[in-house]
């Protein structure tokens, strides 16, 4: 069974074929710059093909569906004959709400849901949505298309973890809770790493670093999430690339106040010019190491500020939990980055927490494993964290469902018991 | 020596008067509902000579410290016989920022400065600056009056622990940082702590936890605080009785706009209908006790949350400072408050903290000392907070250095050196 895995922005769409009996990776890509004059086209197949280049316009998703329908079965940069090899497609969405605690089945209903989510997640549900539309004027609606939620995972908070302190109207007639984000990568890292140690996730007390552009860090005890730092939005939480984390909420009013600013405006700085970027003038970590390099004090502050606010989730996530078994560092930043693991890990020696320096100054561009030394009490990772691979193990356990019920018994199953 | 210190706010002045050779508060009262119509006016003496009444309306600051100078003197109830027997007066001020990181004698460059600071804590800084015009006219100019900041405590705090990660023009231009505050009530409780402990402060990692109607928690390593809940306001931190505290900024703006918000009808929703009132209906913790004991599901919640992200500032703060040596609790619910000292302890058995529970319930109404088991390996205490003598002190000290200097030098010592 071949599965296409779709992770759509408002400008891109990112494509996987993942074949399911091994879970290889047949070809990978991306449609970029959507809606604009130069858009761009790749992919990357699992023996070495590759090709990138600025292609006519893709007006919108469809176009791009339609450009990844054609490379698929290409005589050049093909990995399968006929577009209906595609068993199924998983969708990646942000923002599943209160209504979505699981994977599901897309359905006229579903798309409403996450229709109505839009609100909570402007930037995300909404091309997303649009995504899984343009995909299913594509591919046609016989195909099975499964979307997982980046909330989903973090269904299980409990209140104490996900209530906000504010009037409690605010709960109950705007859905304002923390629902936390980089659902699917945390929940892959957090049976990965079980693997790994060879113990069952039901005993273990993982905290889970997903360092990235965006970022996040989850509790995550006996398999199942505590608390997670994002929020409401992916702007909670701790310094990112150029999002603020959680602030003084009176400096978000003061600054609105002094500069005459609207909400959006005041969202935007918080969001696009904040972080890395706001301190440091740079929004990429590796120019922030660069310059840290050639001495900046504002690239050393950026980095002093992230190291300490990481400790700190850590500290605050192992009182949540009261203890860690493990700590894992993943994304973008997480996998590459040995001094953030080993300053961070500097603060956290009262736990037991030793790293091994050489393992971890080794352990970059795609290698994983444990970098804590032999002796310590908590045992630190690092993993390539796969967000694709879980959609596409989601999609497929719905439609081996789905393919059992009909053959059983005849009918569809409800989708709603998927 | 004897001094009068007054804390005051917009519409009260507390008074204390304190004998400085046995540290003896000889009374203290409050002006209440001053500039309003039903003022009230109250002392109580170190001999238990008891007054609270409703009084002709003080207008403003001055008609209180009128009050007061008449009410020390009194036949009745007065505990001197002369008002020139006040030594020295200390005044509270809750914002210093960045001009203020000790104690000083008032002079009207400091009253200048305390003016310059008023907008960053204008419900605080104003009134205080009232109550310092209006002290003089009534007091005179001969007599020392010292100001002591709330903030002051906190200005060993490192750049990583004050700069919020927003656009460095916000700190440069308009000095957007974390101050913190009741930073004179950490400083006593550190102190007294490290006297309790028979430990030299300089060798202990301290937590300490004020919670009241307004709360803060600080870590102090070697008698220095390194990072403090509070932040730009008193609005940052955690949860209290109706403050949101530290938030993901998005939920601010998201608010504003969905109800059309000013920012100043947005601060006032996020300081004074949020927190235990905004989850529970009630603003007072002994309300919330009351409810919970009756099983209301919402006071029951509120303070899970409170007791929940008191533990996270607290394995936060381990780990900014690689471990804690001792945990305090002061002010109104930390020192009456046994239910919260002991569920905020409960999740920290992993760091070795045990509370001997039958101490701890015995703990209560302005008793002070160890709840921590014998075998715990961070001590707890419960302090009964002293900002007064605090200030009373730094008073004393700067007014014996002014004294040496006439005495020695005939001149008088520059203030900035002081």
């Amino acid at each position: 069974m071949k599965i296409l895995v779709i992770n759509a922005g408002s400008s891109s769409l990112k494509y996987q074929l993942i074949d399911m009996e091994t879970e290889k990776v047949l070809c990978k890509g991306n449609c970029e710059r959507i809606g604009m004059k130069d858009s761009r086209f790749s992919i990357s197949t699992f023996d070495g093909r590759h090709m990138k280049k600025t292609v006519p316009p893709f007006q919108n998703h469809k176009d791009a569906f339609q450009a990844v329908t054609r490379i698929l079965v290409d005589k050049e940069y093909g990995v399968i004959k006929n577009k209906d090899e595609v068993a199924a497609i998983g969708h990646r969405v942000a923002q599943g709400g209160d209504l979505f605690k699981n994977s599901v089945l897309i359905t006229e209903e579903v798309k409403r849901g996450i229709e109505s989510l839009i609100p909570l997640a402007p930037l995300h549900n909404r091309p997303e949505l649009d995504a899984i539309n343009a995909c299913q004027e594509v591919f046609g609606t016989s195909i099975p298309e499964v979307v997982v939620f980046d909330t989903s995972f973090h269904s299980t908070m409990p209140p104490k973890a996900y209530i906000y302190p504010i009037p409690w109207k605010y709960y109950e007639n705007y859905k304002i809770r923390r629902y936390g984000f980089h659902g699917t990568s945390h929940r892959y890292v957090s049976h990965h790493i079980a693997h790994l140690m060879h113990q069952p996730i039901e005993d273990l007390k993982i905290i889970s670093c997903h360092i990235g552009n965006g970022s996040s860090i989850t509790a995550i005890e006996g398999g199942k999430v505590v608390d997670t730092s994002m929020g409401l939005t992916p702007l909670d939480g701790f310094m990112m690339g150029t999002r603020s984390g959680s602030l003084d909420p009176s400096i978000v009013t003061y600054i609105m106040k002094k500069d005459n600013l609207t909400p959006d405006e005041m969202d935007n700085i918080l969001n696009r010019k904040s972080g890395l970027l706001g301190i440091s003038g740079y929004a990429d970590d590796r120019d922030v190491i660069n310059a840290e390099i050639k001495g900046e004090p504002h690239a050393i502050l950026a980095h002093q500020i992230l190291y300490y606010q990481i400790a700190k989730y850590i500290g605050a996530y192992a009182a949540a939990m009261n203890g860690v078994d493990a700590i894992t560092f993943e994304a973008g930043i997480g996998e590459n980055q040995p001094e953030l693991r080993y300053e961070v890990c500097r603060y956290l020696r009262y736990l037991g927490v030793k790293i091994d320096a050489v393992v971890n100054d080794d352990t970059v561009n795609g290698k994983e494993g444990k970098i804590s030394a032999f002796d310590s009490q908590v045992s630190v990772y690092v993993i390539v964290t796969n967000e694709e691979l879980m959609i596409a193990r989601d999609t497929r356990s719905i439609v081996d469902k789905l393919t059992y019920a009909k053959t059983e018994d005849k009918t569809v199953v409800d989708p709603e018991d998927i």
